[in-house]
């Protein structure tokens, strides 16, 4: 089977305005450069909108749940109904992303793709359910390449929705009892570090189950090999959400948009979408680094330089929600801060700091 | 002269609700201890608050102004009358803390505590102002005893007329062409550490302008000594902003408030706080450690984890404004996320990580 991700073009960031918004922030009444990354952030930010005045429109986090196959082997601490209960309590306004949600004004929408429930509608939950959870990556592949497909389409489909509502910024989060264990196994394979370097507890895994993990991740891989394409390494290791916001992240950037990336999951689906158009990261803003082993090794492999680093280790997409008020204040600093004139400051943009004095 | 700060009464914080908010924390609906940093922060607002709904209520945020006789010395790159222009700019919502406190909900209020303008009154300047400006003190105290005790105790009055009003959470930031320096001489006598290591470019300085400002505080420090109490070398090194902010520090403790810490002016005012009243401490929040060198070993000095590390190096309160929103999110965690309970999701609070996998 063909797969069609080599159609999706990833425009380059342009260029033509750097100058410009380099100049509009030397020129706020501050001392050059004194809002350090938030200068950095917002150069991106309008770098990627194209304009001396960006601004964040209909800002959406999208949490993708589905159901992993591969805890048949005892590689999470929890049980698999988490995953259903935790998605009618985040279209509640509970847990972790419905309250950060609310919290830091971001539209919560729920994906569906492939949970192992049937659930009522919903006006927040997104039906994009291929199956009612992957395969067991230790005997099968976890989805078959046209299950992969459809799933990577659904998120293009969702993203390209929202943007033609107007959203121009779109978080991503994730709920799947057992997705450390494919994440991990994409991680080891894409990035090319051995599978202990990339477990870690998820939700709870103690020492021995730590390592039972790895076990069945090197077995999984042993067995099915990591020939061919990224799509097809995807279908054999991944999950649904993860392709669904590989898709999505991909149909993002293609348009656009600023992307939010949370922890440990959410990144390897970066992983899969950089592996097919390293283009993808320049509209991309890593939240936070996780305190799931092998986060910061995956930022690190993307050369990411995460905002925050509150050792979080939930998902949802809670660390990207949190980084939201901060994108927020880089994106004012550049449209809505005072200028030295506006503020009749006397100007000492020609004052630049020549010395670099961290250690 | 007998100072009256001996007289200000840190209440220790209270134990009593400890486990009880450890147990609602590990009832919300996620793994354990999976919100990291930001249960630790809800557990020390919670503690202050002696509740387990902690909330905030009026934010405030003050940014205190003064000028620096120092200048006369060419330690900084800017010119002085950038001090009441940026008052001014504030107070019209502009600058890096006008724009800061609007988006994230803090109430803004400038106080003039030393500037060398007569400012016209505005219904958000506090006029605190003790002279106009320090002296010089290269050649003699910045301040006499009296002066700085004034600064002080207007920061308590300040503090304590906003904590009357229900304020419940204070941040505090500065505004005062060549306060790095005072700050310096303050950091290298109080915790012992070498002026080279204390200072940096400031607002601009290039190398051999930092070499300067190292040597005149040397000198200064020389001529001076440092004998005496905390208060002494207050008056002798500091600044009115300085003077003031720790005196509002003091009283923002003794009457259980939160504060939120900016970035190496506020922080050298911790420094004089903290060698008040240890206690001090335990009511504040580091919010950021920033580009100026000097600011990360005054904060591990303080033994501080700061939550932030954006390279900001603007001062006026800009980085306690940002970490605003982050400790909104911790606090909602305890008072308003789902339980397991609520959210009707299988309990897994018997499960805890006992791995510890960061590196």
């Amino acid at each position: 089977m063909k797969t069609n991700i080599d159609r999706i073009n990833i425009p380059e960031i342009s260029q033509e305005l750097c100058d410009e918004i380099q100049q509009k922030l030397d020129n706020k009444a501050k001392p050059v450069g004194s809002l350090g990354k938030l200068e950095a952030l917002a150069m991106r930010v309008a770098m990627i909108q194209n304009t001396l005045t960006p601004e964040f429109s209909n800002p959406v986090m999208l949490t993708v749940a589905a159901d992993h196959g591969i805890t048949a082997e005892g590689v999470s601490a929890c049980p698999t109904e988490i995953t259903w209960q935790q998605v009618l309590n985040f279209l509640n306004g509970g847990g972790g992303i419905g309250l950060f949600s609310r919290l830091y004004g971001l539209d919560l929408w729920v994906v569906d793709a492939g949970v192992n429930f049937d659930f009522p509608d919903h006006p927040k939950l997104i039906n994009a359910k291929v199956a009612n959870g992957s395969n067991n990556f230790l005997y099968e592949p976890a989805m078959s390449l046209q299950q992969c497909m459809k799933a990577f389409n659904n998120g293009r489909e969702i993203v390209a929705n929202f943007h033609e509502q107007g959203t121009n910024i779109i978080g991503f989060g994730e709920m799947g009892i057992g997705n450390t264990t494919p994440a991990s196994a994409l991680m080891s394979i894409l990035c090319g570090i051995p599978v202990a370097e990339c477990v870690g507890p998820g939700a709870g895994l103690d020492g021995a189950g730590v390592s039972h993990k790895a076990r069945v991740i090197e077995q999984a891989i042993c067995k099915q090999g990591i020939s061919g394409s990224v799509f097809d390494v995807l279908a054999r290791f991944g999950g649904y959400e993860i392709a669904t916001i590989a898709g999505g992240m991909m149909e993002a950037a293609a348009r656009q948009m600023i992307i939010l990336v949370d922890g440990f999951i959410t990144t390897s689906a970066m992983l899969v979408a950089q592996a097919m158009d390293r283009q993808v990261r320049d509209y991309s803003i890593f939240s936070h680094v996780s305190n799931e082993q092998g986060h910061r090794k995956m930022l690190e492999y993307l050369a990411a330089d995460p905002l925050l680093d509150f050792d979080l280790r939930l998902g949802e997409g809670t660390g990207a929600a949190m980084a939201y008020p901060i994108l927020q204040g880089a994106v004012a600093v550049l449209s809505k801060m005072t200028s030295f004139e506006e503020a009749q400051v006397v100007n000492t943009s020609h004052i630049r700091i020549e010395v670099k004095v961290n250690d």
